[in-house]
């Protein structure tokens, strides 16, 4: 029997996706269930809900809770965590070197290498040059990788995949969907999603 | 020593605070920690952010996933759930009925009681004579009440009291504030917030 799957909808960009992509992987090996990475763009689904920018900046109680919610979290989780210097910072070239990778087996290590640079480290994840360091720190062709990202038929895949979130009516991120269709959304439905795949229905 | 104090921010239009309000007093009791019921009015905290009604009306992503999610946690708390035939029904006179007995040993069945009605029962909360049946139902002097409700002196206090929730940061319900300043939001943060209140910093 091939172990049950979930989508797992992430943004470089977003604070709580920080947090599920540091933690997915030891949980999702411990509910026996394999991770599909699905790396997409939230700036266009915020653009189809009437916002330019992040909520959080636009709705400032909403992004100064979101912070202090996002430190208290990662206490709690044993993750570092520094408030960014600019947020949100675009995930998209990370994201298209992400779905690049999707399926290999170094995406895991490349997400969260891209996510620690980001909230722990600071380090601005636009700049080619911080990724090329991290691709090449995981032992990875880093040129080639980043040339193939921004080829054209790669871009393409990257903003049909955001169509497709929309699709799948996500809103934000970090977003799951499981093999019967159910959304999950936010880091703290994550082991809810999980529990769901295993027995769906809860 | 006196027990902790939690402070709980509900609105009886609010979806997630149906959850909340039906799940807070045995997990209080557990907790050791004393819940102070602090009903208030979401509609101008939303304008403030702009919004001129429910979000999950504004945005119907948000509102498809809400309902769901509902769903599913419902099911999971072993509650009754039916999406109200109206959303969100305005929980103006529920919370003035609700202010005046903040303090009072039948404040938790009268939320319960209001948030049945509206979530579980599809009833209208905003017709006096469904809330006045409810007070009866609790033994309580329901024209006295609902009179002293509507004075002039309550109306004013709720006012004070949702313009508090503004000034303590409050962008939705529902919502918990610890004795030492920090804010919880949401029916999913009700047990952090519990086991904040006992031991400050997790």
């Amino acid at each position: 029997m091939t172990p049950p799957t979930l989508d797992f909808w992430f943004e470089f960009a977003s604070s709580y996706s920080y947090l599920a992509v540091m933690r997915i992987e030891p949980l999702a090996r411990e509910a026996g269930v394999t991770i599909r990475w699905r790396p997409f763009l939230l700036g266009p689904v915020f653009l189809s809900l009437g916002w330019n920018d992040s909520p959080f900046n636009i709705y400032p109680p909403k992004g100064r809770y979101m912070w202090r919610d996002l430190a208290r979290l990662a206490t709690r989780y044993g993750l570092p965590f520094q408030v960014p210097s600019k947020f949100p910072r675009s995930g998209l070239l990370a994201a298209r070197v992400a779905l690049l990778g999707a399926e290999a087996p170094w995406i895991g290590d490349f997400a969260r290498a891209m996510m620690h640079a980001n909230f722990a480290d600071d380090r601005d994840i636009t700049d080619p040059a911080v990724i090329r360091a991290l691709l090449a720190g995981l032992g990875l062709p880093a040129d080639a990788l980043l040339a193939e990202a921004t080829g054209e038929a790669n871009k393409l895949a990257l903003r049909r995949q955001t169509e497709k979130a929309t699709e799948l009516g996500l809103f934000g991120a970090p977003s799951f969907v499981t093999p019967d269709g159910e959304l999950f959304w936010g880091n703290d439905r994550l082991e809810d999603a999980l529990a769901w795949v295993r027995q769906p229905g809860g």
